[in-house]
């Protein structure tokens, strides 16, 4: 069963129970590209129709559309806000035409929804159009990029959410190991001791930081071009349709969303896309550090580091029995190299742009929701089948510092730089300890040596 | 219903009627990353089936596997590669542990169909085990490579005669337009004439030559490290398991895999992959450029280029009124943008193998199968729906030949160099044709002029 | 004539005339790679002389450095920092060590100035050594980061300046031409009206902008490690070594730099370089969209664009007459393209930091401050050779809205979306133009046309 | 003491002493970008002066060009390929214009030179001329590119000699490990026993293979362009011109170039230096993994893998005493991650040609030029500074093997999987031998372990 729609170039058979229409159909036969649906980006969708509804609502209130219709339409945005209607958005991710098809795809999933609440059959658009209704006083340009950025608020905040549980559950192990003593590293050498609990604190840090970052960048993307319509001149827009708008969809969203200055130069820049993706990169290089840290780490059982063990999760080799590896780290590696190519796309789509709009905007919108949702889904996996189980080996690590030679550093202040490099040397071609060497030659006391490589004195600055 | 499992972890129950086993089970739940399957990649869950197969058929040939078990192998390996089975492989294409999981994916669903061709249940591991006979002197460090290597060679055959029938169409095209003569343009600057079909001539020759290119990659690949097992010295396989089962794949698959002469190198390296990323990287420019250019000869209608026109295949704007966009370019070059950036998420992921296996061959692997099915679709989409539709404004390429100032070039050997920057400053000053201004100072007469600016005498070297 | 000095590795004879030492000619033998020296970078060495001066008035202040020797290293970094001794300054800025030699060299200079102030030779470090002294409190490891980060903030003070230049010419511009009507465009496709004025205005927008964002970007670089020593621990530095010294360098650098509140994690983290090129990369990115647009508008002098012209600054052709190129945007372009590969070559650096510790420093220092020197000139070259100069083809810009169908748009809200399609397309098809159909068919009186097509309406929202 | 000299633009006063003339001084001006002169790429000179030299063959044998000036010309172009002149060339690496002043460049050394020898002043250009013979038969758009692959040409043979140094150093140094047992690795966890030889081996062939790809890599830049003139098209170049011209050059060069068989698509297609450039950073890739290899086995020496040391070339920390670090690795990493920063650049440049030319082949060529000279100094520098000192720390090696789990793989085939994971899960447990625990079971006699666990049979396929 199928109903007649039209367009510009002509007539089509839509399925009668789908509730998008023509534009969408072709958007589909046009763009057999990744089989991903902009469904696959539920944040976007809930923004599409968020900004649907704010602009209905704005028309309304300037006299441009009957009340009756709005009402209808801001209930159609309300249920597919809520989760309905997600199988109806069907045009592929990545897109040509700058997202009028997803822009399209939303006009005629909403139409056709507000057009059954007012007790019309679907596709009657005589009482309500997807264009002339659902789409007033609105363009893709304006419309999809405020989408694009409401979307990218909530998905972020998520986001955020995973790395603040993965930065306390580092903490957590941080203070667990707050007394273990180490042997810190620089350029893989052997340097002067840490605790294991100063080690796992930076990441909790790291991952901190790297969210407050985040944060900034989200505000980056607070300003909105929504009232721009084709190129930001507002043409066809009512003068007091942006601030208005701007309202209904901080309203709706909850978002603290803010109408750009000039609405030319918002509706063409993406210079803040390009920047939270960086941030994100910024993120994923963080995250993929710390995995080579905790693979470094745990390195063995016997012919490497271990200094920590990570939780088994699965059986590591068809072939070496007893074999476990470190999936976990490893897929997040691989996700941190995902989001640093995605990055690669955005700039690349960004540059791209020419003149008053950037028509790649669809590939960027989907690197940055794909990248987020990688990040958000590597942070909780690492989280919960990783860090939580870390364990140290302790007496392990206790007699790498008793062996170490870096230890050596701590006596500068007592026995001067010039015997500190003869122990040193002397330590490293005879396999002795620094200690054993010290004594022999009572450079200092058993009790002045005990005082300098007391744990708190290793790994804090000097309190004479 | 559920059966119940066992590994070094311990029991899980798994689904009755599920192929896979608790290894994928495991993997699934370890790896909830893109939600994208395993047999997202058909072309490797094939390979995956082939190598088993060859395995399972050199085992047997070398005394090793009973012949009754190695032909229920080779049978359900042969159903998977016809089609079968293929929501078994439910691994995420993204996953830590070097392949393991997809390898143990494959291990189980074999092993549970060929236990059922042998008439057992799934999961009475006894009769014939995923590890001990399915993965039979294999290891997942030569298994997943070599099926890589494999599916890879598939998919690019594939993407190949995409990029041959795009070819064709630029050629048919070409032939069409070999007379019109227009403005050839450097720096966007006007330049000397050529005619339209001579621009069009050079995207079929770029595709096709990057085809050649990729052909040439594709024999890169076809190198493989099966018999290497676990770090490439072979341990546990038989001495003439790699010759034997290097044979079988490839009278199983029809590709002409050759075996590496230091299989411990060819364990390590993922060179090749990086290669053939860049080599796809190469024809993703070309294809960008290609499509910049048919958007630029486009633009317009009016205020634009003009040159050409592509074929409309859905309405451009919500808000303007008869506007229609180059979508499909425009769509070619954003899978360009992500083929870029998935090089680097390949470049990154095989800088980061360490020592004897690079643990992030999955996420190359993903890279590299998406980036060869998006650009086989963008071929095939560019082709269909836009370059066979290609027209050209023939009035108005000639009008621009006539007025260009270019032309004066051709005159250098008739009036000299000097002579002829005087007229192009001229003309540039009083917006006069060139042709104008040399008859009016009398440097040719009207004969020697339409001899010089004769097409074919400007679209070619000079004849004497 | 030389001198002779020792370090570990042995005895060197070093120039008698040269002020550095052992240390950095052994480095300048291990890294012959780029043959660009360390003073090619002279933020960086005048900051590594603040902070060598703060680290002496600092251990002064705490009793560790007598006062003489203490104002001698002082007296010697100002001098480096007034631009004396720079070619002392000879390791190559690609060098391994995490920067080791680079603060070797710094302390090497430091010393043999300083000794030459008190009046000894250069090498009698027996006097004023520059490890025991120079270096006191100090490892490479928070000394060198720092510097970087002070260097930064005044390389980035001046690309901003250049900025701000680049913008006010733009502004300049855009107000020139602020009544100029024009066709914009999006997807390259004539779209709806607009003013140069408004085009050109964003480009001094997003300039703007970003120059804010970068400015954000130095506040993340703010934040130093110093007094953390090797590894953050603070090991041998006194207790009150890193506030008394953050005090002292910015009194001396006028920067004001904060000393963060874990050393272990800013001893490690490269995050804050990581952020801050890729804002430099949105900058190049912004840039690189600037010039393509500028390229494009000024394509031509007939067969294109031909909008605005660039002024000319050399003969564009060997072999074309008369021919001049947009030769400044296109090296703003080539500009852009090499700082967006210097984001990539930052962030691996940055993902290959290990531990406690970033070896791959010099690499990312090298990139930020490459890529900070390119945009400063870059902008100031744009500007003085390009922007100051450009003028518009009014009568042309003119004509194109007058014959665009794009203005079909505004007659929306007036004839209806079904009557404006059907202009649009009669437009399309006969050539004429928009107003000319809309008064033979009656659907506007000449003056309510009129109206409608004023500039004012054109260009900016609707008043009712 | 100046000359007037005259273009397009005006008159201009260049140095009376300047080879280069009034388009030189003007690029000058205009591109005040890296401060590097075009000089700093001796292999793009040498090029640009042998194409110079072929063109004026050519000329002259076609009857176009007087023997005696070409004479001239060629022996100026000698006297520049053999040294001479360098400093004359002066234009910036990073220019506008498509090369174009690269190429003016060359013509007023090659004229102002062969005026000389001809007994003319300097700028007696009446006698000849830059453009009408220096340049005859030519347009940048061809000798340009051309120039670019003659130039990369000779430093790709430079750089694969440096490569086969370095691959025979390592394989030198595999010789010399060739008995040393140790333990393999996969995903940094013990695996299967191989010796030392082996792993340093990979070093050798991987550095081999990439020769060969750059060998291929390099055939592809040997098409040229050369007879193109401004487009391809040929228009002012006499019909034979394009094939003498290649033999001519061919001769000079003693490099095999072969002339494009349509001269429209060579003139725009940048993807052999796409290519070309993807082969480079999969050498980089490669260095850069070996790099990391060789860092983690030499870390420690106490607290890390400890398995082979490196050279000490320099002392590696200003504060701790005896350190020494793996500077020569890490600076090569830095060089890897720079290439791969070059690598982007060319891509972005490639991608941005338009129409019938690529703009940015000036960036093209820097980033190529300069990625061969680093990679041709890293890879010297590894091999003399490390790779020839590379120690082995081979009783820890051994002692490793004795100790680790992953040899009960090799007790597969003898006790049977499930024996031998239990095995290898007390020796976790216990921190026992593996070796120990199956002589306590009894499960095989000393004779049978000593026989499995036999170097030979550990580190190669089983021979029954």
């Amino acid at each position: 069963m199928t109903r007649l729609e039209h367009d510009l170039l002509g007539d089509r058979e839509v399925p009668s129970d789908a509730y998008y229409g023509i534009h969408t159909l072709r958007a589909t036969e046009n763009f057999p590209i990744t089989g991903i649906p902009l469904s696959s980006h539920p944040d976007l969708v809930s923004a599409l129709a968020a900004v649907k509804q704010a602009a209905a609502q704005t028309n309304a209130g300037l006299g441009l559309l009957p009340r009756r219709e709005a009402d209808a339409i801001a209930r159609a945005c309300e249920e597919i806000r809520a989760g309905a209607l997600r199988d109806q958005f069907v045009v592929d991710v990545i897109q040509g035409g700058a997202g009028t098809s997803s822009n399209m795809n939303a006009n005629e999933v909403v139409a056709n929804r507000a057009l059954e609440l007012l007790g019309h059959a679907r596709g009657s658009y005589e009482h309500l159009h997807p264009l002339e209704h659902v789409n007033m006083s609105q363009s893709t340009n304006d419309v999809y990029p405020t989408a694009i950025k409401a979307g990218l608020q909530t998905a972020l905040t998520r986001l955020r959410a995973s790395m603040h549980e993965l930065a306390a559950a580092f903490a957590v192990k941080s203070t667990e190991f707050a007394d273990v003593l180490k042997v810190g590293r620089t350029q893989l050498q052997d340097a002067v001791p840490m605790t294991l609990g100063q080690e796992i604190a930076t990441f909790a840090l790291m991952i901190d930081e790297d969210s407050q970052r985040l944060g900034e960048a989200a505000t980056l993307i607070s300003e909105i071009n929504l009232g721009g319509t084709a190129i930001g001149t507002g043409l066809n827009a009512h003068h007091e349709y942006a601030w208005r708008v701007r309202e209904h969809l901080a309203a709706i969203t909850g978002i603290e969303v803010t109408t750009a200055s000039d609405l030319i130069e918002a509706t063409q820049d993406v210079g803040a896309f390009v920047q939270l993706s960086g941030v994100l990169k910024r993120t994923a290089v963080k995250l993929s550090k710390i995995c080579n840290d905790l693979r470094l780490l745990s390195s063995g059982p016997r012919a490497g580091f271990g200094e920590i063990t990570l939780p088994p999760v699965q059986a590591g080799s068809s072939i070496m029995p007893g074999k476990v590896n470190p999936v976990i780290p490893e897929v997040v590696n691989q996700i941190a190299f995902r989001v640093i190519g995605n990055d690669l796309t955005v700039t690349m789509a960004a540059e791209g742009g020419q003149l008053q709009l950037n028509a790649f905007e669809p590939i960027i919108a989907h690197s940055l929701f794909e990248t987020i949702e990688l990040l958000t889904r590597g942070c909780a996996v690492l989280r919960e089948r990783c860090v939580v189980g870390i364990g140290a080996n302790i007496e392990h690590l206790k007699n790498s510092v008793d062996a170490s030679i870096g230890v050596v550093t701590a006596l500068n202040p007592h026995i001067g730089y010039t015997a500190a490099t003869a122990i040193a040397a002397d330590a490293l071609a005879t396999g002795r300890t620094v200690a054993a060497l010290v004594l022999e030659r009572g450079l200092l006391s058993r009790e002045q040596l005990d005082d300098v490589l007391r744990p708190e004195n290793l790994t804090r600055p000097l309190v004479p």
